[in-house]
């Protein structure tokens, strides 16, 4: 399989590559006039590109051929995360992305002990960019700016079914839930930080059209609840099918 | 919740704690005697107990009551695990014992890059006691020395479903697997390193019995086909379910 680059700057029928994609490519890769690479605009298409020109900080191609690239869920999955401690974040954008997500909405709840300052949009940008990139995506998934949980309650109206596990909840399963759910196209998922939920934050979530679940008796931590989940969406719904 | 220790040390009706968890209890959590916590002994059960004693060692304890954990999985999942690159072994370690597995088999294959000396099994049964603690579990899974592959492939015969995901493998879907597979008591999962299987082991896996499946279009790495796998598996199966 081709090398995968992402880029958005184009010159008529030429196709640029410049910043750190142009280093990945030059330095790293050691990318040679002549060779083929596929190169993705995020709209989900792969084309093959083939090197005209490298030049100190830029690098030409000319698309050879193009088709759709198969590795998109046919469902649109957000994942709406409270903000977690450390570099935790990274690890859950890298996942969620191999696994699939759309759009992660990172967001500050009553119990998240992390100030909005700390999240580098920038930075898990680029956790995406290279999660896609090595598990064959053509769309790097969205990263919105951190929310308060008020802006995120909001948008929730958008979603055709918005699942919320909640470590207090003791009797609905999340496997019951998503086999009712039957398939939407698009959902929600809401994860909380290490400090969870407060009531209050369960109860206007329920009035949005959550579904509050329990992941089972044992308590997961945040970013093991992110990933799995995520994990057990994609099966259920898209079920990690083959092919086109 | 009682804060959660482990312990193989007892003489008579008395508990002891020593070592790391000694250090724990009292330097890092400032235990006080008259204080309560609960103690595992790894069968299962929790014990909780009252402090009696601390010494410079050295804690005792008597035990108040003693009830059955519930947050062990009611289906044995063994992961066998071909050992991936830095510390992404105990990354998956953490993790599958969040999600409940039972033992976790290290092993090395054609292509793993790591050699067996790497792999610190004193320091990842660290690893699944501290996420065990933190999830709630009684047990903790056994973690093994790194084996062969022919060694995995010779205790295969002890397991009701062996699940084997494989990049190559482009039809059969794993929930289609999963769907015939039905309700096993034990299962096995086999997940390669960053390099993979090659098509002798995944042979000599098939004649084993080995459920070759996909996982679908996007190329997972090795730490998130474990993780999501496991998640996969608890949910299809244990359907994480609440109470006892």
């Amino acid at each position: 399989m081709a090398k995968r680059f992402f880029t958005s700057y184009t010159d008529g029928d030429i196709i640029l590559i410049q910043d750190e994609e142009y280093h990945h490519l030059v330095n790293v890769m050691r990318a040679q006039i002549g060779e083929q690479i596929t190169v993705c605009f995020n709209d989900g298409y792969d084309n093959l590109c083939e090197i005209i020109s490298l030049g100190k900080n830029l690098a030409t191609l000319k698309i050879m051929s193009r088709q759709k690239n198969n590795a998109e869920a046919d469902i649109d999955v957000t994942l709406f995360q409270a903000v977690p401690k450390g570099d935790k974040l990274d690890l859950i954008v890298q996942k969620s992305t191999e696994l699939g997500v759309k759009k992660i909405v990172p967001f500050l709840s009553k119990f998240t002990q992390t100030k909005a300052i700390s999240v580098k949009s920038d930075r898990l940008k680029k956790v995406a960019t290279e999660a896609a990139k090595q598990c064959g995506r053509a769309v790097v998934p969205e990263i919105e700016e951190v929310k308060t949980f008020s802006e995120v309650l909001k948008t929730l109206d958008e979603y055709d079914y918005i699942l919320m596990p909640y470590e207090l909840e003791k009797t609905r399963e999340i496997k019951t839930a998503l086999i009712k759910a039957n398939k939407p196209t698009s959902i929600a998922i809401i994860i909380g930080s290490e400090g969870g939920f407060c009531i209050d934050e369960i109860e206007q979530a329920k009035q949005c059209g959550a579904d509050i679940v329990s992941l089972g008796n044992r308590i997961l931590r945040a970013e093991t609840a992110a990933i799995s989940v995520m994990s057990i969406v994609i099966y259920q719904f898209e079920q990690m099918k083959t092919g086109v």
